[in-house]
This record gives structure tokens, C-alpha cells and sequence, in this order.
């Protein structure tokens, strides 16, 4: 067990059994990024999607994601998993209000919520993030697709997207008036 | 250790130990109500401010506020508060969207943010909560006060607001355009 | 031409001749209002839309929505039109806070934008509103449908909306988080 | 009275006489701006305001503000505004949704709400816009001055500020997280 007085090399980093057993206990806090290309008025021109291996090892289309650290800002955290998941230089743009556009349940079990993630019960507070600069996947993520509105809300690809996340992109689109 | 598989007679709920030490690993996620009554138009006119002993042992205001379980969708962590706050007959009526007008961060240390919660790291998905009936506070509230923004906007309340919440009810009465 | 310093015996409301003349020089601000029910934690359960005679004769879908008035504020012009298109004993609950979920842009010419008001450039702030009360449409409208949000968004319904209103509905129903 | 059929060579644009009688028969839709340059991760760093001849001769703090012209869309309204009172030079950053972070109601008599305006009953849609560049006021600003959020909260500044803004300027910095 850590001891929350001895400084942590890694603060807000967790073994797998730390992590495994916090996601036992409590929902595990995300953050949650659309990234959209914006024309010089501010509509949305293109969507991003990353496509990654999937917790099943198939393919599957999501959008940028991942833990809030203990300690960190939301903000940082944000900014943190931009970077990991589009590269240094995608220069994404975070909102000046700290407001998500929804917040997103994830529950163990599919089918029970339109969402889901076996691994755990997550709560993703989602955002809407302009990128101004070129993107490059790192990590786990092998490649980077924007798409208008109307590709994305096609039915191939809103089934493509993991973990029922078809309505987290309805939602963004909606919130952006690119629904059609 | 609590096993994944086994089922939780009390899910959710964890002893001290589980506690802290969950607190030492991720940020807790909680919920908090800015409880309200407004007239027929939806006017704010008046602000719900609980009085009840802080965790230093001194009095102090508060909202309506705790953590998300785990498992637990969060409308009905929000309910599951407003009742334990409020009492069984105030009949708050819960928000049709769930986007919260701010998300509230609270760090351990008093002075690096507004807002701070010596217990923890914890973040707050902070809701505006009409209520319509009698409100009987219960647990350790001792006397739930209502206060017309302006009287709630005065510096000896706003400073009795513990951890800083002056702050979020400033932001609560800005989002109801009720600050001036 | 109406005087600004004598008193007018109906405030806000204008002859054929000056509304069409007004139409012609500025956008006219309306409200608009989806209602809703809602269950007691706040999720929605049906979907309130208004069956009227529209501008061309046939029969069409609509939400509550009207014009502001001169000198009327945005509340009380929300209430009017309420009352107007749901009757007295509707008990709409006004929202506290008076931004709407989106400001939706009618134009005069069909197909330029996804909704359009042959009348006049329209731009109308949009609220969802819950009703607890028995609505009784009065005026122009022939009858009120409850229907789910799974019944509300079907192709026919949609359709059905007047001046591309189907979009404004996926809109409300994506800000609920009732779109999956 | 212009026909709606012939092409105006200023579609938007009014005589005098004619604004004037518009502004006694129906509310006037504006659209707002406070321009606000952001550090990195989004936080408001300083808060731009005009200083301009008031409608009284005398100087006075103001926003971006202007009116939207029939048939323009809000988007389009927004971006000439900050055009003509920023200058070609300042690159606002257009909000991805057109949601406002409020609706601003000026009415013709001080002193009966928060804000007001003595020429009309104006409706305005607010919204923060980061600006990335230059800024070169034209028109009748004389200046525009960036001013920390402390700095913009003192009480000498909320009194400059046209028409009530200082209530409108509390709400953009509580949307914002910066009020305390």
C-alpha cells in the first residue's frame, strides 16, 4: 500500500493491482476528447478518430481518452492525454470553461447503458477540443482519421466505435449543430 | 480486499481503510447540489445553505454534496444525497440534462486552488437543484438556512462556506443570473 | 407607425402591416420549447409534440414556440407561449438558469440551412421544459402527442416536424442524453 | 418601407428612421463578445474591454457588441463584429458550438433589471472568444485594454462598464472558473 506521506516517484500512477482494486471500489474519473477541425467560423469541418486495438484484440475506432491522475488538474489531465494520444504537435486548442458537453457513464456489464467498459465503471467528463497543428498518433493508437460530420454518423463507423461510443459522438455533433 | 466476484452486500460502500487508501491512489468523484427555490417563472429566490460541524470540529455551510458509488449511475447518487441532506419529503426536482454547471476541483492543500478538501483529492459535478417541498436535514446537518442570493452573497456567509465553496456559490448564482 | 412615448394598449403586439415590415428589416427572436416528462430522477420519458396546421395548409408537428414581444423579458415570454400552446393547467417548470441547450437559425429559403421559416429569418432560443400538468392545446393546435424518445426520433416523425424541426428534436433529445 | 422581393444593395443595413421604428416594436438581437486571451491549457489569462464613447458622451467600458442584420448568421454577426472592433489582425477563435454562456436582456429603463440600454430592448447572446493576435481597435473605440481577471473584478472597473456589463462580466469569469 502507498503511503500518502512518502513523495511518489510516479504520483498518480497505480501497479495493475493497485489499479485493479480501485476499479473495484470506486468509479474511475476520465476525461474524454472529440477532436474536430474548425473552418474560420468555428463549425466543425472534420471529426477525429483514433483507431486502436480494442481490450478484445480487434480493431476499434475511439476518441482520445484516459485517467485523471490523483493530484492532477482536469486541465492537465486533458492536455496530457491530447499529447499522448495525437503527438506534440497537434496544438489542440482546450476550451476557455471547464464545462464538459456531457458527461459519459461507462458500466461494466453491455447492454445495461447505451456505454460501456468491461474493465471497470468509469465516469468520462467529455469535451469538444479544436486541433489546429499536424497529428501523430502515438502509443497504442495506430492511425488518425478525420471525417466530415456525415462520414462519421455513418452506421459503419458509429458501429466501429468502442464501447458504444456512437452516442458520445451523436452527442458531440448534436452539441455542435452538425447534425445534419 | 474486496473480490470482484463476490457479491457486495453493501456495494459501494468501503471501511476506513479501503477509504484512505482509495483516496491516496485516484480522485474521488462526487456529486453537489446547490439546492434552490424558485418562483413560477424560475426565478431563483432563494439558496439552500446547510450549517454543520467540518471536519475541524468548527461549524461550517456546505451544499448538498457526496461521492458517486461504485456501480452507482450518477442521478441517483444525486438523489441518493438530496434525501440524505435534505430529508425524505423535500422533493427535489433533478435536472433533465445531466451536464453540471461546473465541475468543482478540490485539492488537499488549502491555498494552491479556490477550493480544497483536506480529506482528499476529489472532483464535483456541481448541479443547480429546484426543490419543492419541506426539508427536514438529517444525518449531521444541524439546520438547513434559506437565504435570498443577496444575503447569501454577503462576505460573513460567503466565508463560512467551507473549503472555499464561496466560490461555487458565486458560480451558481452567475450560471442563474442571479448575482446582481 | 406606433409612437415610442404613447402608451400602447398592447404592448409587443404588432398589426399585420408592421409585423411584415419588421420581418423584412431584423431577425425576430422567438422562444421555443420541447416539453417533456420526466421521471423522478430526471430522465425523460416521453417527448411532447404539437400537431397544428402549418403555413401551407397540411397538416404539421411542431414544438411550443412564439415570438418576444417588445419590452417582454425571455421568462415571461416563455411562460406566455406555453400557455398559449399548452393550456392553463399544464404546470410547465420553468429551467432556473435561461441559457438555452442550442439557438436555432430559421431562413426563409428551404435547403440552405437544415431549418428554415418561409415567413422570416427567425433565430430562436431553445428550451427544454418540463411538464408535470394535463395539457390542453389551445389556438391553432389540434391535439398534443406524448411519445418516447425512441418513438420521437422515427424517420416518419421527424419528417413531420415543421421547417426541418427534426434536427432541433435530435438536438434536445442528444442534450438528455436520450438519443440511445 | 423596402420590398422583401427587390435586392438591397445593404441587405441588413437601416436607415435611421427605420431602425428606430424597428426598435419600438420588437426586442433587437445582439451578439456579445468578451475577448479573453488564454495560456496554454485554456486558462483565461486577461480579459479585453473596450473604452469607448457611451451613448451619454461620456467614456465608458464596453464588450464586443453589435447587432445581428437580417439574414446574417449568428456565427457571421459574431465574426464581423470582432472584426470591426478588434481590427482584421486580432484572429478570434470562434466558439466550435453556438451555445451562449448567457443571454444578456437590455431593457430601455436603468434600474428595473441588471442591465440596460437606453436606445431599445435588446436580447444578446454572450459569448467568450479567445483572440490569438494583434488587436487594433477601429471604429469609435478608443482602446482596448487587457486586464487580468483580478484586475477586471475591482470595483472601479465594474462601474465603467456600459449598460450593467459588470454583471455580465462576473458571469463570462465565473463560466470561466476565475472569479476566485
Amino acid at each position: 500500500m502507498p503511503s500518502v506521506r512518502t513523495p511518489d516517484p510516479n504520483p498518480g500512477w497505480l501497479s495493475e493491482f493497485q489499479l485493479e482494486e480501485t476499479r473495484s471500489r470506486v468509479p474511475i474519473l476520465y476525461v474524454e476528447a472529440v477532436p474536430v477541425r474548425l473552418d474560420s467560423l468555428g463549425q466543425v469541418e472534420q471529426v477525429g478518430l483514433l483507431l486502436r486495438g480494442s481490450t478484445t484484440g480487434a480493431l476499434a475506432r475511439s476518441f482520445v481518452s484516459g485517467r485523471v491522475l490523483h493530484g492532477e488538474p482536469i486541465r492537465t489531465a486533458l492536455m496530457r492525454n491530447l499529447e499522448k494520444d495525437l503527438g506534440p504537435t497537434a496544438f489542440p486548442q482546450l476550451p476557455a470553461d471547464i464545462v464538459p458537453f456531457t458527461v459519459a457513464e461507462y458500466f461494466p456489464l453491455p447492454g445495461v447503458t447505451p456505454m460501456y467498459d468491461t474493465r471497470q465503471h468509469a465516469v468520462a467528463l467529455a469535451y469538444v477540443v479544436a486541433v489546429t497543428g499536424e497529428c501523430d498518433p502515438r502509443q497504442d493508437a495506430l492511425e488518425l482519421s478525420w471525417l466530415t460530420p456525415e462520414e462519421a454518423l455513418s452506421p459503419a463507423i458509429l458501429e466501429e466505435l468502442e464501447g458504444g461510443r456512437g452516442v458520445l459522438l451523436k452527442q458531440a455533433l448534436a452539441h455542435l449543430g452538425a447534425l445534419g
